[in-house]
């Protein structure tokens, strides 16, 4: 398989608003060739957890994924949100096929070790553990996987995982078959120097730049890990990393992340 | 495709005792050749209607399917009951891919029409839309499709469908691939003449011997429908149906029906 593959991350806020959602799957359907779309997990399963009465259980601050928890999350990520997407690329003509870890085998995780805190059922990817045959596989039948957080540890274990890291990883493994971008879909036109300010776009962040706006503190919290975590995924072989708002999928702006 | 094709479903009751459906899907594990699981949803979702404090919807005794409960059973059977299966066979070295008919476009159903009940989003599946070259390609790269009974119209609306018709259509269009053997799977050892005596079992049932045992009122009930069904499959090119026990996967009891 020659064609540049994309791989594309849609995170909760686009999830939980019906008429982003919907926008953003029309021009995910105009995207050319291979494509394998993340999708994150929205609020659907906090609301459910608050419905039945539940609290989610947090230690220092943490989510812990308990029992309880891995069950709603399997039910709103691999069944409610994921076949929703599904059905809804099959009315666009795209020839979705929904995927947890499991399915197929795509992606094994590890069980979080117990070190201060114990996670509970939550697992880490390691990009050698994505089967990138059984995704080539799909691809080439003309497929387009739409994959959820849920991994299996191949022991039959359902593990809860980040969503970001499942993009990066399944990314690193399609550059095992071809060349591949990975482009991050949020709620922000961005990476922003001013978090207040849409106009405020980062548009290329290099490695010496980051350093640079990191210690500038330019970018600073949540922002760190996901620009770190993109800029290792570079090193491991994908082509470009974009940051971008779901609105503009097909348009040429937002942050491009790069090694030169 | 030439080595014959075996499609399993297993009923709500199997799925909801854990030994039950472990020693299965064991056995199912043994099953040589392409094979085919299609799995009922088991009370989980009824626990999670009442866990949140809904009653299901009922007209005439008969069950609708409105958006809450169609958001229950897509949850469940989509997320819960088939990654569960899933990972399970993953971890006994069965390489399954879950997939509602939305994944792949397998299977598109027909939103049941109004008449003097609105059933509410239920589908009725019609042999002919079950995408069998989807499945001919998902079993030659190895896989095993493990098929819950959420379907999809092909416009974006989910629909919630009877298992038994799912895997009788998805037999019925594996037989224009291959032979195909239909077996359902059930908490009782097979056909009974006596429903209060395991040992009753009916060996054979063919169209002959049906139309006495149903004019003897031998067989009455849901059973009636059911073998009905699988007459019908029969004919329409299914090599053989049977119906057993759950445990008896792998062993030569329970009833076969068979056109002659």
């Amino acid at each position: 398989m020659a064609q540049r593959i994309r791989v594309v991350k849609i995170g909760g806020n686009v999830v939980d608003d019906a008429d982003a959602l919907s926008q953003f799957l029309n021009d995910f359907q105009r995207v050319a060739g291979p494509k394998i779309l993340v999708h994150g997990g929205g609020k659907e399963a906090t609301r459910l957890t608050s419905k039945l009465g539940l609290t989610p259980k947090m230690i220092d601050g943490r989510r812990i994924t308990d029992e309880e928890a891995l069950k709603i999350v399997t039910m709103v990520y691999a069944g409610l949100i994921n076949k929703r997407i599904v059905a809804a690329l099959q009315a666009e003509g795209v020839d979705a096929i929904g995927l947890s870890g499991a399915d197929a085998n795509v992606v094994t995780a590890s069980k979080r070790k117990v070190t201060n805190i114990d996670y509970g059922y939550v697992g880490d990817i390691d990009p050698m553990d994505v089967n990138e045959s059984a995704i080539s596989m799909l691809l080439k039948a003309g497929l387009t996987p739409v994959i959820c957080a849920i991994m299996h540890d191949g022991n039959g274990q359902l593990l809860n995982c980040n969503a970001d890291s499942v993009a990066s990883a399944v990314a690193i493994a399609a550059s095992r078959i071809a060349p591949t971008d990975l482009i991050y879909c949020f709620e922000k036109p961005g990476v922003l120097s001013d978090p207040e300010d849409d106009n405020s776009v980062i548009r290329l962040i290099t490695p010496e730049i980051f350093q640079q706006l990191s210690d500038d503190k330019i970018i600073s919290g949540g922002m760190l890990p996901k620009i770190d975590a993109a800029i290792n995924a570079l090193k491991s072989g994908i082509s470009e990393v974009y940051i971008k708002n779901s609105k503009n999928l097909l348009e040429a702006q937002g942050t491009t992340i790069s090694l030169v």
